[in-house]
């Protein structure tokens, strides 16, 4: 019963959403129409829509309601945010992926120049959403929050960068690791990277827009003072789930399932838990986790059914 | 005398400028410090500075003051957004430039993947800027128009992209004549492309920003109803005005004056006033342009000496 209502939330919000992000972006057939396709291409037709959804889920369960049409904009925002680091990241010059989401990385069907257009296109998009009309009486507020996870040094940005960096020593410590077959569980042999260095990559490259997801939501929902400080804490602890359990899927799934291509962390030296502690502490970490940010939402939010199953799914994924 | 009093305000608002954006910037030595060096090359160290000087000399005409300090975040995200702009569009996909402001562009300096995520934290930055505590009162009538500006279809990205998809056309069918020495002048051959599409990529992807550095400085200075609209007729004349310069200076000038390559236009089949109408013709127009603007600040502000004297340098300048 629970599952059956939680499905039905799911999919009137995600449609919804798709049509409020299909909306904002620009037309296809307005000039400069290749920019656009290649936004649209960017946004369209695939992704989980988890960020925009933990960000409705949030307004909801802070406002004890139903729909909340102002908090479409900042979902739509989170959104597009993530979009656009998928492209930039996905290019020939970072991770240099041709399989997103089931289908050929934005470069790969669009060419880089217009890759690098439309994900700078997305990003001003994401932004653009949080001077909607709707969203008016929390601009001002919603803004500092939303650059500061979006960049550095304590955002997403930041995380990229330092992954970045941390795989680039790891991949001269590890010397030849890489080319092991064992890599992809091995990780860089002998790396003296800790825990502490991964979880703070971790808590920047995908934790603090997944925060802010539920602390931005939950601004728009009303809450303030302990329920938003709850908010910050669940999900600090949820983004981080996210991403071990993001690493272990790169260990142990497919194409077909994950709709990218899976084993480029091991192949790019990136620093993740599974390769530090292994797959089975890493679920378990990712759980503990996931189970502390539910326990503090249930006790603090009456309404927040859709929110707790999210945090629910979120540690089980298998894509 | 009036250019004494000139190189005063100049003087004394870049050096003002110059220490905002430095503090703005995320400091070298705080983590990821790769990446926050690639951000601080790309600003720091050079430049004209001119979008952010039109910003604080429209807030200053606007107030009929000295230096409104709550200006600074929105020169500065200007500037960042420039700054931004600079570093995707010199990246090997895009104009595959080596020289900017007398120094390597910061791919060349930094690698492609710093040089992206740098312009991406610019980017951010920028928009970071209009939510400053200063800004507060105008951050959510900013953001709309700075974001339009900035982005798709009206935007600076957009004229970036149509620049890229007419130059590809123009390539096309001008056959050779990218190849032949008279190219710089000459133009594409045979183009059917009218001034007029010259001149609507011009005004997105160069006078879409430097209209808004006038029009929101003039928000922040307290401009409404017709006081406004004179800054967005004279900003949009002034930004056409500025670019059709660029495009001459690109044919007329060297490295060394300039601090990037010249001639870059002609090489890559880009649609410019000269090709069209001659070096001649467009000085006149960009003259005519800036005269008309400046008729029209001066009718209308009573404080504006600063901001009329830039715009008089717009139209004379040789770097």
């Amino acid at each position: 019963m629970r599952n059956t209502l939680f499905a039905a939330w799911r999919e009137g919000r995600t449609r919804a959403l798709e049509a409020a992000l299909e909306q904002a972006l620009p037309a296809a057939s307005a000039a400069p129409a290749s920019l656009h396709k290649a936004m649209r291409y960017g946004v369209l037709g695939g992704g989980k829509r988890i960020r925009p959804l933990l960000c409705l889920a949030a307004a909801e369960a802070a406002a004890g309601s139903g729909p909340l049409p102002e908090a479409m904009p900042l979902a739509c925002a989170f959104e597009f945010l993530h979009c656009y680091s998928l492209i930039h990241d996905d290019l020939p010059a970072l991770d240099n992926d041709d399989l997103r989401r089931g289908r050929p990385t934005c470069h790969r069907q669009f060419g880089e120049a217009l890759a690098i257009l439309a994900g700078d296109g997305l990003l001003t998009l994401a932004f653009a959403q949080l001077g909607d009309s709707a969203l008016r009486p929390w601009t001002a507020q919603l803004l500092p929050s939303f650059a500061a996870a979006a960049g550095t040094p304590e955002g997403m940005l930041a995380g990229q960068a330092a992954d970045i960096a941390a795989s680039i020593t790891a991949g001269i410590s590890a010397n030849s690791a890489a080319d092991s077959p064992a890599a992809g569980r091995a990780g860089p042999s002998g790396a003296e990277i800790s825990l502490a260095t991964v979880t703070a990559i971790h808590r920047r490259k995908t934790g603090a827009v997944i925060r802010a997801c539920l602390t931005l939501g939950g601004v728009v929902g009303g809450a303030k003072g302990k329920r938003l400080q709850v908010l910050e804490s669940a999900g600090n602890d949820l983004g981080l789930a996210f991403q071990i359990t993001d690493d272990v899927l790169d260990v142990t799934s497919d194409a077909a399932t994950l709709g990218k291509s899976p084993g480029k962390d091991a192949a790019q030296n990136k620093l993740t838990y599974p390769a530090l502690v292994g797959i089975g502490a890493s679920l378990q970490q990712a759980q503990i986790l996931a189970d502390a940010a539910l326990a503090r939402l249930g006790e603090t939010f009456e309404h927040a059914e859709p929110l707790l199953q999210l945090c629910r799914e979120l540690a089980r994924r298998t894509k």
